[in-house]
Formats: C-alpha cells, structure tokens, sequence
C-alpha cells in the first residue's frame, strides 16, 4: 500500500519503567500472563503522552484506539517488586494501523517479547478510520 | 427519610457460584482482596437479570449504578481452584441506593463479608437519580 | 519429534458460558482486549477439572502449567452482560506442552481466536517437565 | 493494648503519583471501583520500600501481610488518563496490624477514601504474627 510508511526501527524509542506489584501476580508466584498485556498498552498510552496525542482528545474526536491482533512470547517470569522496563519501538505505520515491537525486560534481561497490531477506528461506527494527523506527523517526521 | 423502605432480610436472597482461577489469586496463593469486591458485583449483575431488569436497558435510559461506599471484612483466604458461593440481600432500599449484604463462602464457612452502599445516577449529569420502577416494585412486593 | 501426539481436532471440544461483567470492559465501552486470555484459561482449568485433573494436586506434586506463547485476533467486541462462549480445542500434544486453539463467539459468532502454547514445568526448578500421566491418558485415548 | 503505639497523623506521610490506564476504566467511562484497593497497596508497596523494607525479604522469612478489614468512600470518579495521587499515613499501629488512612487525590480533589487495616501473619501457619522489628523501629521513631 502505498499509505505504508516504513519507520526506522530503534532499539528502545520509548520506554516505561513498571514496577511488578502484588495485584499484577498469580498463585504461581509469577506475573500473570495476561498482565504483560496491561504493562504493554501503559507503555503506549505514555508514548502517546510525549508525542502530545491525548487519548482523552482523540475519544472525543471519535477516534479508538484497538489491538486488532496480538503475538506473545513469554520468556522468563517476572517476579513480586521487579523492576521492569517496558519498552516500544513502532516496527510498522500504515495509514489506519501501527505495528507495535514491544518488551518487557528485567536488568537488561528479555521477559516478554511482544508483537501488537493497533488500529484506529471511528468510535461511533466502529468502522476503520485514518490515523490522527497529530501522531501521523510526530511519526513520518 | 419516607422514601426508605425496610426490606425483610432474608438468609440469602440471591447467590451465585463463583469459582477461583488463577487470574484471581495473587503470590501470596490466595484470593487477591481486591477480587471479592469483582465478585460481590457479579453477583449484584445477576440478580438484577434475575428481577428481568438489564444494565444495558438501564444505561441506555442514563440509569447508571455507582458504588457509593463499602466495608470489607476478610475473614478467611479463598484459594486456587476454590468453589465459592457468593451471597447477597437487600437490607435497605431507599429512593435513589440500595444498601447490599454481600458474603463469599465456601461450603458454608465465611471467608469474606461485605456491606455494600450502591446508588442510581444519572448518566449524563451524573447526578443522584431515583431507583428504576421496575426495580422498585419488585423489591417493595 | 517420536514424543508428539496428533490429536484429532474437533469443532468445540470443550466450551465454557462467561458473561461479561462491568469488571471486564473498559471505557471504550467493550471487554478489554487482556481479558480474554482470562476467559480462555477458565475455559482450559474447568477442562482439566472434566479430565479429573486437579490444579491443586498438580501443584503439591510441583507440575506447574504456564503459559509459553500466544496468538490472538481480536475480531469484534464483547459488551457488557454479553453471553459468551469460550471453547477450547488441544490442536497438538507435545510431551512438555499443549497447543490449544481457542474462541470466543456470542451466538455462534466469532468474537477472539486464540492459538495459546501451555508448557509443564517442575514448580520448584522451572525446568520444563513432561505433562503429568493422567492427562496423556485422557488425551491420547 | 500496651504494644498499641499512637503515632502522630501527618497530612501527607507517603503519596505515590498513579496514573490512569484504559485497563483501570470500565465501561461506565470511570475507574472501576475495585481498582482503588490496587493503587492504595501500590503506595503501601512503594512506603515499605522507602522504609527500606522489602515484601520479598519479608516473604522469604515468612513474614505475610494480608487485608484484614477496609472501609471505601467514593467521593468523585476518576477518569482516564488522569494523574492521581495516593497518599497514605499510619493512623494507629499495633504488635502485629496497622491502621492506613489512605486517599486518592486529583489536584488536591478527594476522589476516594479508605480506612485499611492491614495484618502480619506467619505465611506458613497463617497465624498472627508481630511486625517486623525492621519496620516497628521505622515507625516508632
């Protein structure tokens, strides 16, 4: 398509410092897998932040953000009190959708490796909807 | 007030089965606290299906139920994989909230037990609103 | 690998009814997109539970499932008091894990698809470990 | 008690910055009520650490804290992408519990208050145990 914009890939573009609390754990002792997902997505809505792009604004623009699709590698449990680092870099921008690379890592080391489509839609017809110019902008730039 | 309405208390008016999942428990290898509270409202979810009156109906007319307050006791843990009944009755009814008693149990033994203030609001001014009928006239019968 | 067991796929092996909670979705009004990895492992702990196989007795005998990878499509949103049904199929055996592939549909209609990995391991040296007698039993039978 | 130990209330003894998630939100567009219990232990977690007492260290010797009892205000809702505070103070302290005062805070608005008492406990035999000497030093200076 030629609305594909390829964006150089960095090794960490952002990142989110997440400190593991008991909610976030299971009886396993470990961080519920599920829970990397929460980690991602705070990891993305800050990103959002520095670029300037409120979700607030976008929602009363009618703009939604929604994982359309997701690939999950868990690697290495995380632990009660770790202190992770949840790391983005965009691997993909299309004109409706970003390919997010995204980790969750301990001291350097990976725990969860992360491949997240997010699109965006207009949230009264649900129906796909162009990405806002605001982000389209911060990212081609 | 002379809108209140003492309602009968009775041993249980309403319970659910909820059963423990790992999502639910926290390192410690118990129920997380935070959950009882998840699982007294899915109790108060069915029990307004049961009275024929649907959250989505009520949203769509601004109707919105808010907790307003509660008081939690843990009396003892819930554990992984643990078949719990989860209890509820009335104990006051007023114009605009319902006062709930909650319990969590498991083969009869108390392991959670909660006062629970919810009232009606108006979605759009988010301002205290009066109990739907439908409700009403099924509790005051 | 000589240790893997094709399992026959059948259209819904097993399936679990969830309703949909307020404590499920978000304020895009539909159930958050890292809950459904909740819904799909309920689905996988009641199936163990028609196999006989006991989470609990696992764990004091130090086998302990995790969760290796997965693959989700988010393919349209659950609502609030939506009744779901979440099935569960084992695409393939391993000696050490489980391929499953998973779906939430409303009405027949598909709502998320999963592909989700679950290996064994030993509680206490998190090394992978073969899955326990009982459940090759089952499965290969 | 004589091991009661009063110990003066200050307006502000811990507060922890928490912003809002989507994850923290439900689909009446405010955070879901049971979330407030999260962010209070997540300021709980991050005074200990401050004290210089880990939950991993505490777990390690045995030493469990587990919610006794909690008393919830819902003043105002919380929205997303809000910054919070959550502030904390040692209301009363005794052998073996601890009396919080806790508050959510959005620019100096209460949004919620909580009343948590907070146990130690043997994590093996689950019985009443006495505060770690580390912390008793802390807050009886």
């Amino acid at each position: 398509m030629t609305s594909d914009v390829k964006v150089p890939i960095e090794p960490a573009a952002f990142s989110l410092p997440v400190r593991v609390y008991i909610e976030d754990t299971d009886a396993g002792g470990v961080v519920y897998h599920a829970n990397y997902l929460k980690y991602f997505e705070r990891a993305r809505s800050d990103w959002l932040d520095t670029l300037g792009v409120s979700q607030r604004t976008l929602l009363s623009e009618n703009c939604q953000f929604v994982v359309v699709s997701c690939q999950l590698d868990f690697v290495r449990p995380a632990l009660l009190n770790d202190q992770l680092t949840v790391a983005l870099q965009v691997e993909r921008l299309r004109a409706a959708s970003i390919d997010f690379l995204q980790q969750a890592l301990r001291n350097g080391e990976l725990l969860c490796r992360a491949k997240i489509k997010v699109a965006c839609i207009d949230a009264l017809t649900k129906k796909p909807a162009k990405l806002p110019d605001v982000l389209m902008q911060h990212l081609q730039s």
